[in-house]
């Protein structure tokens, strides 16, 4: 379904995969706004010194500049950019008078980012960001909001079960420290490696680099190992023997996420302690998706806790936010075949037109009908009925409305059955009235057996 | 309402901009889908052949490169897309073996312009496109459909009135021939900017710079000034004097587009013979569009017919497409305080938290009142009833609920209202469920009576 783009990193789907993307985005803005997040779409550019504050990502940004920039015109030092946290965090800080806190929004818009493509990974990519963020204080039950409101997403998209990896910083620092590390983040980022380099030469890293005892790099890398589908990872981080406050902090918060968002959602989260996200700036809780059976492509739902990413120096607006990866998870479902789509086109009539002349007559069925919500268009020429028919049948609407001055009739091409019809009552199944989009993994055997 | 970017022609809103953006996008959505057009993305970036193909408008390009762009690194060559037209011709190109014709798609994207800012002109902003392509042919009256279809958007939105003011190439052009202009195209350009130069410096152009006679100049000019609101423009354009085939069958195609449009949409089309239109792809049909009373903001809706944008060289690929411009038309509702926004959040009720232990007992009503498709938020904190309501008053949520083992409430904080409530069955009103939008220039005196 999917096919590859002429333009190595920037995908482009086909009219079924644009449909798909289309399901992943509407479901994502329908759950967020039932949770209340407001919309904010944000400019693609921010001054360069914005997006080079935070974060190890100042490589792969793409600068702009004009095609017929003046002979000594100024560089505009602006770049595309290559997340949502960053754009949101400086709006908050420019319109701060203007907003009520907490503040939620949730932003579904495109990042661009100039790395080498590979699966998964593209040079523009759209996201699908909820974030609360607060005036000098956020309560932390908002970092099990996050994990509750990505998991109902999931939920209902037609995709392989999702499990939602949660960490907290704390608890990694914490232990860190009490294992004697001088510098916790170059710990976290040399476990940040353990998939890509494996457990022997982090351990190597940690001892060679880091600094670590050879005993406190097997600690960190044991504590890495832990994974529970409960707050039972706190049983095993303990066993290691490692005392800290901030360990102990870090440990209530990350079983409070851990319980409180499995209580709303069962099954939707588990502790898994090698989590550590990339990004320095968060100080939480830390979250991270895998799609079971298709771990390899990465995490398709990200995110963190942050307190300092944005501060005028005045006042912190702390903050926690999740991302689900809208362009990621859209190329798992076409790439391996995991979704048939109903149709390609909104349409769920085709009118048919009868001659030249009565074109005005099927324009007048398509109004009434949509005028009752229900999309469809009119056949571009008065051809053979057949081959209006096939006109339907190729894009896959599944009716054929024939407009006579004796009785309109509507046809089902799929069964075949043409019915007598009025175009100010009919409808189709309330089903049928979006392209529908369905797992290939769990078509339900019954619904397989009723159709003909 | 509106706020000054910091970047000057980059626009971001504040929240209730944000809602009145959404609508428009979702009108747009809405109207384009029940016509049948497929939802399309294309990606951002273009090749710079690509688009410097056609039009003018090179000098407005911006190019991207990587900021660590190694040393030696080849130019990608790439450019943002400036409008939506071009990189959907070439998806059609590039993909013209997957698609059906004719192809019906809408896509509403970003597009950006190296461009000086001034009012309702941006270097950052949205456009809602419809096309529709044929492969070697496409029947006329889908010049009629696209007036229609935008026509229908327009009428929806709480805007002034627009609109629509149609003209034909081929008349414009068969009539510059008619009147011994060697080079139509020149007649054209020159023509187009009576807008910036006015009537007396544009004949000037005319003679001096294209080479046509004064009369001829005249004539041109009179041709300019004829607008109707129906196909009487012909027995104007036939009064001028000027006979030419082409010229004939630009007047027929004109008046079939005004008076088919009319027919659907009364009053939403006129023939205006000034409508020149910029780039030099347009073949047929030509539209731009007038916001009754803001005029000088420049046209929020144009397009139109195209016979040889998309073509490989072995098959054409004719179209007609129109645009709606969202961000200027935001940009004028928004700075002319022409819309009240209801509220700034999807959220229609606040769940009040009576204690910090029983915020549970919140969350539980939220999902419940969720399923039911019922937007709403938890109270972030188990502050006074007082406070929580000033919390909902704030961002204009009407319902607070108040959870209670002896039987829940919910108050209507306008009226002060208080009811018993089920979060089982209990609803809003239904066009409370989303945010409203309203004109400040027709506020129906009844409602405002109605209210308390």
């Amino acid at each position: 379904m999917a096919r590859p783009s002429s333009l190595s990193g920037f995908p482009e789907w086909l009219p079924s995969g644009q449909v798909v993307e289309q399901l992943v985005v509407d479901t994502a803005r329908r759950v967020f706004e039932l949770h209340g997040f407001a919309p904010l779409e944000t400019r693609s550019v921010e001054p360069l010194e914005q997006m080079l504050r935070k974060g190890e990502i100042d490589k792969e940004v793409y600068l702009l500049r004009r095609l017929h920039a003046a002979e000594g015109e100024p560089d505009p030092g602006l770049g595309l950019h290559f997340d949502l946290t960053v754009p949101f965090a400086r709006y908050v800080l420019e319109n701060a008078g203007h907003l009520e806190f907490p503040y939620r929004r949730y932003q579904i818009q495109k990042v661009w980012r100039g790395e080498r493509p590979q699966e998964g990974r593209f040079r523009e990519f759209t996201q699908a960001d909820i974030d609360v963020v607060g005036r000098d204080t956020l309560a932390f039950h908002h970092e099990v909001e996050m994990a509750v409101v990505m998991a109902s997403v999931l939920a209902e998209l037609p995709i392989p079960p999702a499990v939602i990896q949660v960490n907290n910083r704390k608890l990694a620092e914490g232990f860190y420290r009490g294992v004697g590390a001088d510098d916790p983040a170059a710990v976290l980022r040399a476990v940040d490696k353990l998939d890509k380099l494996g457990r022997a030469r982090v351990a190597a890293l940690l001892t060679d680099e880091v600094g670590l005892t050879q005993p406190a790099a097997q600690r960190c890398l044991d504590l890495a190992a832990i994974r529970t589908p409960d707050s039972s990872f706190a049983r095993e981080v303990r066993a290691l023997g490692v005392v800290d406050p901030l360990l102990e902090e870090g440990i209530a918060e990350l079983a409070a996420v851990v319980d409180g968002a499995n209580a709303q959602r069962t099954g939707s989260v588990v502790a898994d302690l090698r989590i550590a996200r990339g990004l320095d700036y968060y100080t939480g809780t830390v979250y991270e998706t895998q799609l079971v059976g298709y771990e390899s492509v990465g995490s398709i739902s990200s995110g963190g806790r942050y307190d300092s990413l944005a501060s005028d120096g005045r006042q912190s607006y702390p903050g926690v936010g999740i991302s689900l990866g809208v362009t990621r998870l859209v190329s798992i479902l076409l790439g391996r075949d995991l979704v048939d789509v109903s149709r390609t086109v909104p349409s769920v009539v085709l009118v048919a037109v009868v001659g030249d002349d009565t074109r005005a007559d099927s324009e007048q069925v398509a109004a009434r009908l949509r005028i009752r919500g229900i999309p469809c268009e009119v056949a571009p020429g008065a051809d053979k009925f057949g081959k209006q028919i096939k006109h339907a049948d190729r894009r896959g609407i599944p009716y054929v409305w024939f407009p006579d001055p004796a009785g309109d009739t509507v046809k089902d091409i799929r069964s075949g059955e043409q019915v007598s019809a009025d175009a100010d009552t009919w409808s189709p199944h309330v089903t049928e009235l979006r392209p529908a989009v369905t797992s290939t993994l769990s078509q339900p055997t019954l619904s397989q057996e009723a159709r003909p």
